[in-house]
């Protein structure tokens, strides 16, 4: 039977392209499995997928009664709504454990890493698999996306010597460039409306109960955002209502100035404010040194929320 | 900081040994760690320790502040009491993904495969750290205990090439004997208190909100439990009670018949019938090629209270 392999909603490069090079891995090592998404590709995902002359997955909401494997997320929120009736025989990831729970042993690969597809380059190795020069291609994009070429805190050796061996089967010869490059393209938001970037990398987390949602968004040049800051901050005020969220924030991410600017709308505002030792003007402050949400932003709002 | 490494309560082997060789293996690549135990040996874990010239771990039950390594389970119930107030680094296990969720990234081995020294075993061979002969010893013992000497529908070609490997370093040079030997030690249930009995590997699990309790004791003769079943089921009828359960089950296997005899007690007996397809007599009922808890006892149960 074959096996679907899905990242989280609202998929990142990360999910997409490990969807990709883990069916791949899967394939080649006897176990059938085809790559799906659960959303639309991002501007960022579109250019690698070009780029490297990658098929994008096919959209599938619905995996009753189907074999899964997960990637890049192991939290029921960002999983198919059916993710129940169907069965989850392995999870690569690189965050916290989440809430998914099985009912038969599995395989998980998760790892303190700077992105999955660091772990499925140590995955290909293990089953001695040659990757071919697309797969390796995406795979390293992901990475240069994930850990913010290499800025990131996630960021650890693994994925710079997985970028690295990656670079030469995928003919990247320039990473650092590629990666600005890869930004570039993250960073264009004229003529998108508000919900559709604030969408572009969504998060929902259950903290303590409360639901709160966190939006990213990162780019080359904060001043993109100087004329957008009032309809993102309506936007997230509508997304608050609409989901019956406690809290959104939304990270406009300087990768360059290397910190965010946090907008943030909340039932109690003081929490937000605690998590991150900051004080909110106008529903907004600059973060210095914060990059990453998983690493510097979930868990001090998971503590306050405590 | 040191970390902590621990099985479940009322450890089996795989939970001590696993303890001690992620232990070995975690300082060997400079990362301190200490094992430890959350519950008394049962005779044959005491029996490996001895045969191979090992210590037992310190026994320890609270970790509220530390740094932990979980192997053999991931289920809260298995856990210790404040693990939400420790810092869970990673998990090594062989069983269906439980409850325990992290609020940081971690790393997690777990595999479809007999035992969690199986993984471990992969692990060594991953960072390429030499095993000492008393950890290949109780890796191999702990391997041959949880897979039924190879017997068990869990054992896979991963185990069974890992005891290989294992016995070289150990020298043990025949594992069907050395297994035997092993078992004919688990099998001595004369003189010993029925509650000791049934405790001695004991699980709960939480099935669709009602507390299930099962155990199992592994035998290399059926027969030795002829004068004790009436004061087994009336043991387990009490445990029912002071533990606010909805169900017990306790499984009697023989290794070399290859089946098991399920003694229960429940609210809803007839959940327990369906689960197996089988009917309860005098609370009793002889399940044929019924040698695993994991595989063929908790998904079938579990299906049944969904």
């Amino acid at each position: 039977m074959t096996a679907y392999v899905l990242g989280h909603k609202i998929p990142d490069s990360d999910s997409i392209c490990a969807a990709l090079s883990l069916a791949y891995l899967k394939n080649a090592i006897g176990e059938p499995a085809v790559a799906v998404r659960q959303g639309e590709l991002n501007p960022e995902t579109a250019f690698i997928l070009d780029k490297f002359g990658m098929e994008a997955p096919a959209m599938k909401n619905s995996f009753a009664g189907e074999n899964v494997y997960i990637v890049d997320h192991s939290d029921r929120a960002q999983s198919p709504d059916d993710l129940s009736e169907a069965t989850v025989l392995g999870i690569v990831d690189h965050h916290k454990l989440g809430d998914i729970t099985t009912s038969a042993p599995l395989e998980c690969w998760i790892r303190p890493v700077g992105c999955s597809n660091t772990i499925i380059k140590e995955m290909f190795d293990y089953y001695q698999v040659e990757i071919p020069q697309g797969i390796a291609g995406i795979m390293l994009a992901a990475i240069l996306s994930d850990t913010v070429i290499f800025k990131s805190p996630t960021c650890t050796d693994l994925d710079i010597r997985a970028v690295k061996e990656l670079a030469a089967i995928a003919g990247i010869d320039d990473c650092q460039a590629f990666g600005v490059e890869m930004f570039k393209v993250k960073s264009q938001v004229d003529g998108t409306p508000a919900r559709e970037l604030v969408m572009r990398d969504f998060k929902d987390f259950d903290m303590n109960g409360k639901r709160v949602g966190i939006g990213q968004l990162e780019t080359v040049d904060l001043s993109v955002f100087d004329n957008l800051k009032d309809a993102l901050q309506a936007d997230i005020a509508a997304l608050k209502q609409e989901g019956a969220r406690h809290s959104v924030c939304l990270l406009l991410t300087d990768i360059m100035q290397e910190g965010s600017e946090l907008l943030a709308i909340s039932d109690e505002p003081a929490l937000i404010e605690a998590a991150f030792g900051a004080t909110l003007s106008d529903g907004k402050v600059w973060l210095d040194g914060v990059l990453s949400r998983k690493k510097q932003v979930v868990p001090p709002l998971e503590k306050a929320f405590a």
